[in-house]
């Protein structure tokens, strides 16, 4: 006898059963309809990706899954991360051939092996949406918009995007003169919320823990006062563009350019019907990602805090600079498909979702009878009615109503000998327990009122 | 300066551009549905599984892709090659919290490492649907149904199903005692129609090469002329099982009991509306998986038939095992994805199928008229029209009107800005040039009017 082999899934990955699995259909189609209403087209590309794309040979913090054969393979291969640097590989390989703007939606689950927090995993899904090849702003109000329609779509009206720019982060660290540790800087006003004030200038100040240490930004008192002036209208101001303009004065041109991107993004936006009260400018807003050069969106649920953005992004004009010797503009923003799911639950917006797309179940109730049971189900299933004929070993009545009842089939046919002989089916809405008679020429149309009905 | 990246995908790998993805997604929607139509519901597992998993700790001829963080982990993991054993671990992991009998299909990428053919991938898509828990062959005909009515929605009607029956096979082996050399025997038939009965002949008749030599079959001259006898029934034969039970007489129990199952598998699809002539049994289809323990089915286009099986499988009711001492009945059939769209565009059967899903694009004519087309296009997509609004950065008249052309979206709403003042858009059909003024209060329904004709 050989051992046997645990039928474990490996560790931060997990299954989708049936009933959870069809209401993430549902929601995912919802949100598919909702990116291509905007012209957004699918596309997919593998998991596998090489390792050099993926890194741009450099080495990163991220945990990265390695993929290989074990033999001798003459590239190294990986499984990607996101879905953003395939893309970027995707426009550089095909870029003339790719219609301007190239506006993609794609679904997929990406790797990380960073150990796995509750309610993180190493292996999730993200559905992102992207336009490359278009500077304008247009299209950065377009990624808000089908963020805003996708939570209308979802039936979740309650949400606020942040926005902001990363030009204007670009402006402050200028007036500071962080330079090249712009990134740090961007890192640290991101955790204002959580930190507060008099944390966040401890940070600041912080001095290097020794000549390797590129981490502290060691700052004057007198470039603290500026981190601190820019804080305060982050945190205060109702017009904080007006004041963002006001405060950086003479000292940075490029400052000057983010807030113009945004107050175009919010002209635009509005046009596109977005309510002014839920686009939130917020300057303290920065995004992990190195990546980005222009606007950046965040979205919270307002009746959830808590579970933090659902929905980001931002533009980054230079990341297909990684594989082709020229910028190429681009913007988007991206799902975390898995968290989305979590607040949706929370927030009972699942519950109501049909946890399968069987519309009838014919039971099996007389085995002689089995010729014309196969046949009504093959009739129903011709006129569009999704139909499941019990094929289970167990066929005790008792055991296949249970089944149905389980599965949440909303009717049930049955048909007994004698009355199948007049040509006469029973059908039962479980919704409601109402049973009836109905005749065999009837059938079809009577469980489409049932469906329709409900 | 750092050194471009090749925006390469891994040999044996591809990308699925927009175009493509959008027909492959009508294609794999449809097949989708008559999935559900039968009842069977979704399931989601990871491509990353552990290798024991995948393997059973057995040493394996496939060659499995490994996945390592590439510091110490505990468990040794690997990228699935198919999505039956995952299927396998998923009932065995939670068995009894599963509905019985338990009907899933599953799309998803697969990746073997076997050096890619032309038209072959390292990583490919197949799309399976099984009945695990159930040993009654109303089961194995319900998949032939199923494959059955998939090509009847893809509308490719001219297709044969051939089915044979492992017990069978393992009666001819029986009769012919090659005990636990029965799996070779068995791939000798299966390339019957590509070798011929006197190479056939030489093959089961050949001695070992040397002692470890465990694949020769080393046939007497009396079991040699029982398989020729059994090839000739495969072959000639117009009632294969009624000749195949004469066959086998008193000597084997185990092919007759195969001959009632397909028996029986044959009554049933009748009654399921599958035509007569389009599932014929062939006793020499054997299938190369050695998992399979009763009915097999493979799957032909008549007009295309070099493309081979494009949707094969059979009953297994042994491959739980690995995992839970006890054997669970199961049955099902897989597509493959990637031969099924070859087999599609050689037989022309995606050209009619749109390139996008985009309805309408709006034409940036005007600048100053931003607003107005901002509006409208909201107001249509509201009325359920999908619809893009160019936010390109090359804004000329010709450019965007190529881009609409190019990316097959059908209509074009175009508004100048005298006309705009009168509340008139000129909406262009490009399918059929014709170009007309309508109101703004028209435009919605004659929009959803031009769609409805086309």
């Amino acid at each position: 006898m050989t051992l046997l082999i645990a039928p474990e899934v490996p560790g931060g990955f997990r299954d989708y059963l049936p009933v959870e699995q069809t209401r993430r259909t549902q929601i995912l189609r919802t949100i598919e309809k909702v990116y291509q209403s905007f012209g957004f087209l699918p596309l997919d590309t593998p998991e596998v990706e090489r390792w050099s794309v993926l890194t741009g040979n450099e080495v990163t913090a991220m945990k990265i899954y390695k993929v290989s054969l074990g033999d001798k393979t003459d590239e190294p291969l990986a499984l990607r991360f996101d879905l953003t640097v395939p893309l970027a590989r995707v426009v550089a390989a095909y870029g003339n051939t790719l219609p301007r703007p190239f506006k993609r939606y794609q679904l997929g689950r990406v790797f990380r092996g960073e150990t796995s927090q509750k309610g993180r995993y190493n292996g999730f899904y993200q559905f992102d949406i992207d336009t490359v090849f278009s500077g304008s702003m247009l299209t950065d109000a377009e990624v808000i918009a089908v963020i805003w329609s996708t939570f209308q779509a979802l039936k979740i009206p309650r949400v606020t995007i942040k926005i902001n720019d990363r030009k204007i982060l670009n402006g402050l660290a200028e007036m500071i003169g962080v330079g090249s540790k712009a990134n740090i800087l961007f890192q640290i006003l991101d955790r204002m919320d959580k930190l507060g004030m008099e944390e966040v200038t401890k940070i600041l100040q912080r001095p290097p823990d020794n000549r390797l240490d590129e981490t502290a930004l060691n700052l004057s008192d007198r470039a603290v006062e500026t981190v601190q002036e820019f804080l305060r209208i982050a945190a205060d101001s109702t017009l904080p563009l007006e004041e963002a303009a006001e405060f950086f004065g003479n000292s940075t041109q490029i400052g000057h350019a983010g807030i113009q991107e945004l107050q175009q993004v919010r002209g635009y936006v509005q046009n596109m019907g977005v309510p002014d009260d839920r686009v939130v400018v917020d300057l303290s807003v920065a995004r992990g990602l190195g990546y980005y050069t222009g606007p950046v969106f965040e979205t919270s649920l307002d009746d959830l805090p808590s579970i933090g953005s659902v929905f980001s992004g931002g533009r980054y004009d230079g990341l297909v600079g990684r594989f082709a010797n020229d910028s190429v503009p681009a913007t988007g923003a991206s799902i975390g498909v898995d968290r989305l799911f979590a607040a949706l639950e929370e927030l009972n917006a699942l519950q109501q979702l049909a946890t399968t797309a069987t519309q009838v179940f014919i039971l099996v109730f007389d085995q002689s009878s089995l010729p014309k049971y196969l046949q009504v189900a093959n009739r129903l299933r011709e006129n569009g009615l999704a139909t499941e004929l019990h094929c289970g070993d167990d066929t005790a009545f008792k055991a296949q109503l249970a089944y149905a009842v389980k599965q949440g089939i909303p009717l049930l046919v049955i048909g007994g000998p004698e009355e199948l002989e007049k040509g006469i089916w029973q059908v039962k809405d479980l919704r409601t327990r109402e049973q009836a008679p109905v005749t065999d020429t009837m059938l079809v149309a009577h469980l489409h009122d049932l469906l329709l009905n409900q």
